[in-house]
């Protein structure tokens, strides 16, 4: 697999991009001509450059506008696109994009946009410079990549051949099995972005929505499939159009791009048995081993811990690491130093083999983290998220692993709990990085996205799980203008009314629910005045679906985080999202 | 005029939003079910906050998917409803919006509709509480204004009324003419929501998008005219589910809605001539009087006039402050010894009439500024805008006025430049705020928004201007994680190719421009080799368009703004829009 990016997608200078894509692994990159406009170094020193850093230039783009105009217009226009070939030649690039003209086309005829785009190319050719002509899905009269091949193959000319676009075909729900008509030869690039199923006019969908692959709704592997079989065997280059990529990290975003193509290239390769798989096979979690509490000090979570009734099961017999139980659901503090605030740090995940999802892992560019592992400990290999929150894995459960580790505590007790679920939080502008590290690097899938109100804003909310539902992840998207909210371990137990006058009697104050909620709950569910007047006494949520019901409620936040315990009746299957309004009042008011 | 605003359209708790909507003058509020649910404050106390500070509840609300049920969830309807009722007593609210069915509803009669809203009426009645029923545009059965009063007549309670919400009508096309038919008693509420013209969903649309009145795409004047023709007397309510609404600062937001209701008002009397004008007539500027520059130390302002030729005419006899000229355009240099770093931090406006002028602004919710005047002195009266610069208005211009006040300069030299025009930036989240303050109180009107690629994200920039486009104040919008970009003051010459000589003679570094910019422009546009490498040689960026062209140079930055040069030759319009993403980069070089 050649990979290649088009400098659009990223944040910065042409350099910083180009530095950035480099290290993210890719092989090449798509040179946008504005981005070149804007660069103080000439096309000498970014050829240069980029040959330093092992970047082919794979295109140069876009030019606009070429054909399907009156004979003086199409004077300047080869007047406009010399000036370029000969930018072109300096900057070592030979493949110009054309697009289809959306601009100044005036003349609806194929023979004359056909003898136009010959005519384009031939003065390409005085200049070694080949032209892929792409249909716009917007152009005035080609938009349907099927056309553009047709002019392409009317005008018949070496160095003239098509680039195809996912977006452009996707969106306007061409079917792309046409593609496999198209000679392979004459397929002279390939653009990919993926992009959100949305209701909205195409220019603005195309112009600021479109998504790495995996992050949206198109078809992208059985897209690339059919390019495949038409025996392209050029670069998988992505051209996304996007305004959160435009502003984050250049290097975050780069290797955020780079594990999409990846995990593209993968997914096409196993739609055809006769190509190899590029990664080793996702390993989805059958459970989750253990959550990481880190902190300098994390007193008080040994405190909230006992409240809760977990176990304290020991000190690690060589780190300042501590093992607390609650059932099947584990919790280990590891005090460290230099960390003021405590927060999730860790996830430990249950496989059937770690050491191929460590490496699909590091396929898909995530680095591998240190383990402070020594002679006779159970060496649990692991990355980190992009975000920084170290993943491992263990595929040998049970007392004989690391769980050994940790001496001089009690035995587990007999409670059923388990992690019912982990949320993680993130700034909005690494959403689409998260879910993408969780479906292709952890084996997720994503159910749809829900909004819930918060008193600073709408926060949003995507749950990725296995597709048993045992492991679950919801991640949760801040407003913008507002800090990242605290993120938190829900624990299921077999009954919460118990374990919630249990805690209390141990001293735990739960978050306060409002008296209104309740008044609420009565309007909104018939349920029995002494359940309500139960559940409103010990601070308790409900909820209902189809299927069962759902009680929970929230401890205080320390630090970053905060727990989190449920009682599943029957088969409800959601997460309480009705209350997390009440929840995000709560913990706001007793910020301010 | 009586005014009100849903809870939903503000950031915050609910005590929160009762503050700030009583501080911004509102007379009255809508409380959402949700606000309440999630508050810690009982009804009966946010009934006793809402008497204290002066505010009605106007309205209570939603109760949704209420009828066009099977009889026995309808009957389940009631027993919520009545619940909510209950709530409403508490609470001192004796209306409740109820919405049509857009989630249950399976019985597609109108009878049946009917009676059931009858029979909630009947219930409602027992509490003392009234019923708006309001046409969901997306409603299931009822989406059309006209269907939801025809179920209102039908039902003919005395206690239910219809609820009519401009964006559900306007946002399906929806002719509002047809309002004038209701019988204005009948319309029990009235909900005003603007919004962009999107191609997109309606629920999206309506839960995301909506904008305070004036500043989206709807007819609210001509909506709200049929609305008081048709008899109706009640408040206007601000109903705006706006992602960014719901984030930023409370008591601005406050402020921000109700000027957007006042102006509204104003427009609407303005179409019946029966009707009074609800503010002092705007005063659309004339030209730009002054802009002001402030900051601790402005030395090397001082310096870059001197180097671009203005003329320095002088301190002020009594103030810390100075004044330079170039040709009409004036610009003063106010030390203020609190702000470490420049900044544009006024703006002088020339109008028919100071009076009023100042007048409609504070109407509009603006405070008034102190400006530091004594006896002999020119008293200009201004306002605070809502992100801190100053606006003042002059209507007595010429040597005798204020600039008399400057003693020890030198002669207005004999150049013939004007104020070209002055560029705004601000945080993405204060955009529409800026635009309506432009619009409201400033009377100036808006061109389409444009989006200009930068490092660091996509900027979005909105030119106000006047009729004969004299006064031009672009807004800029930074994307959300960068920071606001520098504002800065464009220049009008004559001969700009001299002028930057000039300047650079006296030793002023321009703002450099990349080589590759001026292959790119030969690209562009057929000018002649020698022409282009004059502006080369002069880091001069071209534009045209197909009346005229556009030369024109950056200055470096000084604090938080920076000074342009231009000269339009024809009648190009522009601003050189296609150059502004060579500044951006080019300034953000700089920084890093």
């Amino acid at each position: 697999m050649v990979t290649s990016i088009a400098s659009v997608c990223l944040s910065g200078s042409l350099t910083e991009k180009l530095h950035a894509c480099a290290k993210a692994g890719f092989d090449g990159v798509e040179i946008m001509d504005a981005d070149l406009t804007v660069a103080y170094e000439s096309p000498e020193e970014i050829r240069a450059l980029c040959q330093r850093l092992g970047l082919r230039i794979d295109m140069f783009q876009p030019f606009r506008d070429a054909e399907g105009v009156e004979d003086e217009v199409f004077e300047e226009n080869l007047r406009r696109a010399r000036e370029k070939f000969r930018t072109m030649n300096r900057l070592g690039a030979d493949l110009m994009l054309v697009c289809s003209n959306a601009g100044t086309a005036s003349i609806d005829d194929d023979q004359v946009a056909a003898r136009q785009l010959g005519e384009l190319a031939d003065a390409a050719a005085e200049y070694g410079v080949r032209i892929a002509y792409e249909a716009l899905a917007w152009g005035r009269y080609v938009s349907d990549y099927r056309h553009a091949w047709r002019l392409v193959q009317a005008a018949d000319r070496p160095n003239l051949g098509t680039c195809l676009d996912s977006f452009h075909i996707l969106s306007r729900g061409h079917d792309p099995a046409g593609i496999e008509q198209i000679e392979g030869e004459k397929i002279f690039f390939l653009q990919l972005a993926d992009a959100p199923q949305l209701d909205m006019d195409l220019l603005s969908w195309s112009r600021h929505h479109r998504l790495f692959p995996g992050e949206g709704a198109f078809d992208l592997a059985q897209f690339l499939f059919h390019v495949l079989r038409a025996g392209y065997r050029g670069p998988l280059s992505l051209e996304v159009f996007n305004d959160t990529f435009r502003q984050t990290d250049v290097y975050r975003t780069a290797a955020h791009a780079q594990r999409s193509l990846t995990w593209l290239a993968d997914q096409a390769a196993a739609l055809d048995h006769r190509r190899q798989s590029i990664l080793p096979a996702a390993q989805p979690p059958r459970a989750i081993d253990f959550v990481e509490i880190a902190g300098v000090d994390l007193a008080e979570v040994d405190h909230l811990m006992d409240q809760l009734g977990f176990a304290f099961r020991g000190r690690h017999r060589r780190k300042p690491v501590r093992l607390w139980s609650y059932g099947e659901a584990r919790i280990i503090l590891n005090e460290q130093p230099k960390l003021q605030t405590p927060k999730i740090a860790g996830l430990g995940l249950e496989v059937a083999d770690s050491a191929p999802a460590a490496e699909r892992a590091e396929a898909l560019g995530a680095p591998p983290v240190f383990r402070n592992t020594s002679t006779g400990e159970q060496n649990l290999r692991g990355v980190s998220s992009p975000d920084g929150t170290e993943i491992f894995w263990n595929d040998q459960i049970g007392p004989d692993g690391w769980i050994s580790e940790f001496e001089g505590g009690l035995a587990p007790n007999g409670d059923s709990g388990t992690i019912d679920h982990v949320n993680l939080s993130y700034p909005w502008q690494d959403f689409e990085e998260a879910v993408l590290f969780a479906t292709s690097v952890l084996g997720l899938e994503a159910t749809p996205a829900a909004e819930v109100p918060g008193p600073l804003g709408l926060v949003r909310s995507q749950v990725m799980h296995t597709a048993d539902r045992i492991v679950r992840l919801p991640l949760n998207l801040a407003p913008p203008t507002a800090p990242v909210p605290p993120r938190h371990i829900a624990l299921a137990c077999d009954d919460i009314i118990a374990v919630a006058a249990d805690a209390r009697s141990r001293g735990l104050q739960f978050l306060a629910v409002p008296d209104n909620y309740y008044d609420d709950l009565a309007a909104r569910f018939p349920l029995a005045p002494d359940f309500i007047h139960r559940l409103k006494d010990l601070d308790l949520l409900y909820d209902q679906d189809d299927a069962g019901e759902f009680i929970h409620f929230y401890t205080p936040t320390i630090g970053d985080f905060f727990l989190e315990m449920v009682e599943r009746r029957g088969q409800y299957d959601g997460y309480g999202a009705p209350n997390a309004p009440v929840r995000l009042a709560a913990q706001r008011s007793l910020l301010s």
